[in-house]
């Protein structure tokens, strides 16, 4: 692996431009990387070679003549889920009829990153239409896990997890509609972040369901995770950075219900041990514990993702119905299915689920669970046995995910340790719109578990 | 002049680069400017000439290469006011003993416009240590107004209005601590935007009193001093600017007890004139009046920045009583006998004045007024003739524009017509905290009067 949590981070690398790092040297090291790990991993649907190479040298130019003007991110290099336009590269959508297909525009937040002169390296793999959470993929084939290539990378945006954890790019962009960052991030073993709803425009993002649809990004810090999120929401970094972490023991909430019915016992036990360690060490104070309705919130997250995202496919679907995978085809005929008054209930319920969720940040600074019940599975593997009971893997995967989009609120998964051997992810949950507080908890915990964990 | 309201605006130069406009040809035009009229203007204490061309030159290639990375004020020159720190360049204060200080760091707020690539030109004159608001200077002369240049540009930032005006620089960062940018951009005829307190960051630049200093922005647009008070304050721009300026007619405060009391009969009938043509376009409509006790307000402010100017000073005054020109020195010394009393009771004061103005906006999109009483005395004049009263020329020209720095509201000068063939300014004063709907008003305003005015 060429990144390891011990890599530079992004600020490092753009302090030492023009003083020993050249853009151009660095980069020829991020392409050869991907030239030896992108066929076996398969992270990348398209590379930008030449054009990074012109933006490195113009880099450097800068970096020589008015280094005052390098931006944040002045030669790192980025990949972008290929669900979000780019009119210098092809965007698939991951679907086969888009394999040619080149927007017109490129979407806002990546325009901010080139602005900040991030080097946009290529596009990321994901699940068709982002549509789905393990990356197994009928056109493209499927994003593989570099922790262990015979198993998934989760998705949707698994390209991108894996550009990141494979050393082939030093962040990415993803999205995030019921997990899509979060979910393939803990189980590759990097940073996934999704912030408040809304914060990142999704202006030239395809869209899954808007009203739970959220940019995100994967990275190897919770530092660098800040740094590209606040810059594709027009946020100086600094202002979300420079606070220094809180002080004192966190209070933390769990949810002891929902955590006990679909984490594996070895999930379970891990997560009961990190929070034992964390508490030990005086970082969190096990506050308080919340129920959450699981089966309500799971069936009014898919009644909004199923009415919304068939809203958005209707008429393509109608004309190129065997060009979906069935997989995704499926996933969006049941969305035909929902009628107008679930549609309608179910926004009541995320109203009200926003407004208690609002309330629970009144007493905890951050609520924390896995961010998955199971480590990867193998690629092909369609349910597992948890408790006695077989568990479709799609549906479990989200689970401690979703309700992060039904609230709205800002949640980021951190790596933390190993359950058989496969990587785990916590996940922090913030207050919505406490974006900048949720990081530095965040950056506090992380640290923690770096200097406790091997 | 080179520059008028007819001038290019800074994102239509920047949407020309590398499409026919070179930033290094065009600033050598701005230098060519600065060569012609800096003598007869006094607007620039120091330039920064060969840096310039680096950074145009830099921007040049950056164009060529990565167009995308141009950051919003590439290529654009901007002078700063000489009480803000850099590190490239000598930073007097207007004080003759720094005649030779060049500070170890740059003021964040002008390492956010080279962040942008704006090219910073030079060092902008002004009144000492930002104490007077005429820009007569003992140690380096008088600035000069472009319009006359036997009359004062008004003050403190008087070379940074200058440097705009005389088309020697795009805009200018000034400081406001009782008007010191909105009085020089009236007396001289261009925008001067004082943010809402605390907008934009004051680290590196020398304070005056610190609870009511205020980093601002020169310009010849409401555009344009919006774009560079954003990116002095972190934030983008379009988040600003893209909305669309708000429909129906704008409900409008006035103070007709204040303009009654301080404006020239002549300044007030042009008021006058004013708000009825903005009336009768069916821009505005008057809505209400508001009564502010004058003589409370500048006697607490007063005894603020007295105070607190005096805290900044008395280890220097002390050993240097001297080198400090008289007014100064003689307004120091009237600070060191505010005693702790009066000063406590000025911040209550003030606290309580913060609340009242802020319910005004309840009901009121925004309070009009003229920004000075009198438009540009001569250079060496100190007092004029008022309803028969004779007045001293520095308290009456703050009179007008002290009660928002007491309040921290928002507040921008536009120019609007003349009084006796010289520049006046329509001062605009938001809510606090919304910066961006007042600048959206005062667009509309500007637009408005452009249409009107010849």
């Amino acid at each position: 692996m060429a990144l390891s949590l011990n890599s530079p981070t992004i600020r490092q690398q753009v302090a030492q431009l023009g003083r020993g790092l050249s853009a151009s040297a660095s980069l020829a090291q991020w392409l050869a990387a991907i030239e030896r790990e992108n066929g076996r991993l398969n992270a990348f649907l398209c590379v930008a070679t030449e054009m990074s190479r012109q933006h490195a040298s113009a880099i450097d130019q800068l970096a020589a003549r008015f280094p005052e003007g390098l931006g944040t991110l002045a030669g790192i290099p980025i990949s972008v889920k290929d669900l979000i336009d780019t009119s210098f590269l092809p965007t698939t959508y991951g679907h086969g009829r888009f394999r040619e297909h080149v927007p017109d525009r490129t979407a806002l937040c990546v325009a901010r990153l080139q602005r900040a002169h991030a080097l946009i390296i290529g596009k990321a793999h994901l699940h068709e239409f982002a549509f789905g959470v393990t990356n197994e993929n009928p056109h493209f084939g499927p994003a593989r896990n570099p922790r262990d290539p015979s198993r998934i990378t989760g998705g949707s945006s698994g390209g991108s997890a894996a550009s990141v954890v494979g050393g082939m790019a030093q962040a990415s962009v993803g999205t995030d509609t019921g997990g899509s960052v979060r979910i393939p991030a803990a189980l590759t073993g990097c940073v996934g972040f999704k912030p408040s709803y809304g914060l990142v425009p999704t202006d030239g993002v395809l869209p899954l369901a808007p009203t739970l649809d959220h940019v995100g990004t994967l990275a190897n810090s919770v530092e660098d995770a800040a740094i590209v999120t606040a810059v594709m929401a027009g946020i100086d970094p600094d202002t979300w950075l420079s606070p220094p972490s809180p002080a004192g023991r966190l209070r933390v909430a769990v949810i002891p219900g929902l955590v006990s019915r679909f984490a594996s016992p070895e999930v379970s036990a891990w997560f009961e041990g990190l929070t034992h360690v964390l508490q030990s060490r005086g970082t969190i104070e096990l506050a308080g514990s919340i129920d959450l309705d699981a089966d309500e919130i799971a069936r009014h997250q898919a009644n909004i993702l199923g009415a919304e995202a068939y809203a958005t496919h209707r008429a393509w679907l109608a004309e190129h119905r065997d060009a979906y995978g069935a997989d995704v085809r499926e996933r969006l005929e049941d969305g035909a299915r929902v009628d107008t008054a679930s549609y309608a209930e179910s926004l009541r319920f995320r109203a009200r689920f926003r407004d208690a969720i609002r309330e629970v940040f009144a007493r905890y600074d951050c609520i924390l669970l896995p961010t998955t019940p199971i480590p990867a599975t193998r690629i092909g593997e369609k349910a597992v046995w948890i408790h006695g009971e077989e568990r479709a893997v799609r549906p479990l995967l989200t689970r401690f995910t979703n309700p992060w989009n039904l609230s709205g609120a800002p949640a980021i998964s951190i790596p933390a340790g190993q359950v058989s051997g496969l990587p785990m992810g916590l996940q922090i949950v913030g207050k919505p719109g406490g974006d900048a507080r949720l990081l530095r908890i965040a950056r506090r915990i992380e640290a923690d578990i770096a200097s406790h964990l091997p």
